[in-house]
């Protein structure tokens, strides 16, 4: 890891930290350290799965692609979901977190979604991926073709290698083995890939989709990421719905994203009413919901929903969630074809006592 | 002051922290401890003038009040400026800012606008004023009948005091001299407080003006403050147009602000969307203002002015505002009626800096 045994000893406790469950053991990075990213996991076998890179968010595109880019730029859908890393450890396939725990949920549905022949044919390969859909129980979204869950590989890596195998080498595992890929929107010589993406951008908004990952097809220079103004509001209206229960540069990242691209847009008074209108709504209109819904007495949750084979498996996640510090209570499972569906209540416990004690009158 | 001389050494150098400049010397409490308030100062001569409370804010006003308040509610206009406290030491009028600086400008300001008179009368008087105008260095605005700035006394207090005398003993006391007081706007029995006070509130923001606040007119419970939408989102505006020199819960305090005020005032579709529309534009305009500003090649800065009358009061201040950790350039000061206008432009180099980068595609 280019790390000596004595560094990797003197991280342990504040950076390292064990995870002994679910099997195998591993020692996961919890923040970056000495350039390894964060979510890096060392297996008890001695395998090493790396975190994956951190993409850098443009926010002017045209200038960030002139300066960024050599001649051409691939460009991908940004699925919006959450990320996980797909490998094999000793024999059995596994499904890690951004954070290099090893989520139950996640691995039953990958094992269920990816042939396992890819392992076997290359048992170094790491499959990243992002998990979509409406029965993600961390960023539902419905805008995806799918009823449940699913998996869509952005990226490959292998074992024990920082690198990662770029754009045309990962649909080409894709293609070859039948699992379905962020949809790749284009290859545009740099000079035209601005108006190009813009023109992306705004179809993937009005469709509810998140933005795109442009990529160097050469996989030299890292991949950058920007996003649909849509997109930037959703967050914030979800965001504002649990308004106490969120880091304070989630708010302002997504609206300065809205101040850029407005001004990159060259918006006509009339558009940038429209944007302003649109923004405005996505910070009262779910706020106005959760404080209305709390003087009605209801609670203040977050609904989300998984689909399981075994009950088992919805045993364990309720384990991974309340390791992750997130606190929900689970539905007794309800049979469904092929296994069961199980509601999951999430607990914003902040902005539901926070609401309450302002509505009763408590100051702020 | 309630605490041991032991404590107090203990709390030299990380909390209480010595000024000697402009003199007399005191000890200022950087930080509230030990019950003391933030700002507190303690002279040389061993006199002590305490921080003005921290008024804390109702985000659901009727609940707030009937909660808070016993029997009636004095309402006066809380005006939108910076918090001074004037006392006399040694026989000099001296003005202490928020955190208990002497500030040489507003030191000067008050000895013209306040007569001696009442500090021969009372030298044991602390006035307790906001400082507002267009020639407010720190806040300026032009809703008020000032082309200059003013002082407007809100509280009166004692030295070695840390109670305050109440809504009527202080206007009392402006009445008496001819100071200027901030607006008494009502005295109302409790339970018709609410629907007088969001007229109120209504009145002032069509004026520009900041909001209220609520004082117990027996001055035993705390006051409490209340602001316009108008007012939230015209601190939002200035806040974008420097949108990476702020603290991020300046922001988000503000917009959630205007979910509950939205709720309680219980819009219609149409109101709720001329507030979403208002609050979305006041996040958007400025900063595509200064992303426009950066594009022509301008410097991001916050153009302020005061008016002195001896130039060193102006080089004072200059150092007043550096030991205050503001990064701020003085122009030669012009002479005018009575004295000097300074024109000073303060520098916001965290937002200049990150808008230049990122429009020349600088990653976020």
């Amino acid at each position: 890891m280019g790390i000596t045994p004595e560094r990797l000893e003197d991280l342990q406790s504040s950076i390292v930290k064990p995870s002994s469950w679910p099997e195998p053991r591993l020692l996961r990075f919890d923040k970056a350290a000495s350039g390894i990213e964060a979510g890096t996991a060392i297996f008890e076998n001695g395998e090493i799965i790396y975190g994956y890179q951190k993409i850098r968010r443009a926010l002017m595109l045209r200038p960030a692609i002139q300066r960024h880019f050599k001649e051409r730029v691939a460009v991908e859908e940004k699925m919006n979901g959450y990320n996980v890393r797909v490998g094999m450890i000793n024999g059995e396939i596994i499904a890690l977190t951004r954070g290099g725990f090893i989520c139950p949920y996640s691995t039953e549905v990958v094992r269920d979604l990816i042939p396992g022949k890819i392992f076997e044919d290359q048992p170094e390969l790491v499959l990243c991926g992002e998990m979509v859909g409406p029965e993600n129980p961390y960023v539902p979204k419905d805008v995806y073709p799918t009823d449940s869950i699913d998996f869509y590989l952005f990226d490959a890596s292998k074992k024990n290698f920082r690198s990662s195998l770029g754009v045309y080498a990962t649909h080409k595992i894709a293609d070859e083995y039948g699992i379905r890929c962020t949809p790749l929107l284009g290859d545009f010589r740099k000079d035209r890939a601005y108006e190009e993406i813009v023109e992306i951008i705004k179809q993937l908004g009005r469709r509810g989709r998140e933005g795109v990952v442009m990529k160097d097809p050469d996989n030299i220079l890292a991949p950058i990421k920007y996003t649909c103004s849509e997109s930037n509001c959703a967050d914030l209206e979800s965001a504002f719905r649990y308004y106490n229960d969120h880091a304070l540069d989630f708010f302002v990242s997504r609206a300065v994203r809205e101040g850029f691209q407005s001004v990159e847009w060259n918006e006509s008074d009339e558009e940038r009413k429209k944007r302003s209108l649109r923004l405005g709504e996505s910070i009262i209109a779910p706020m106005a919901q959760t404080i209305k819904k709390r003087m009605n007495g209801e609670q203040i949750v977050e609904q989300v929903q998984i689909r399981v084979k075994s009950i088992q498996t919805a045993r364990e996640f309720e384990y991974h969630l309340r390791r992750m510090g997130m606190k929900a209570v689970f539905d007794q499972p309800e049979p469904c074809d092929e296994g069961y569906l199980v509601r999951i209540t999430k607990l914003v416990m902040s902005t539901n006592d926070k609401t309450k004690a302002l509505i009763e009158g408590e100051m702020w």
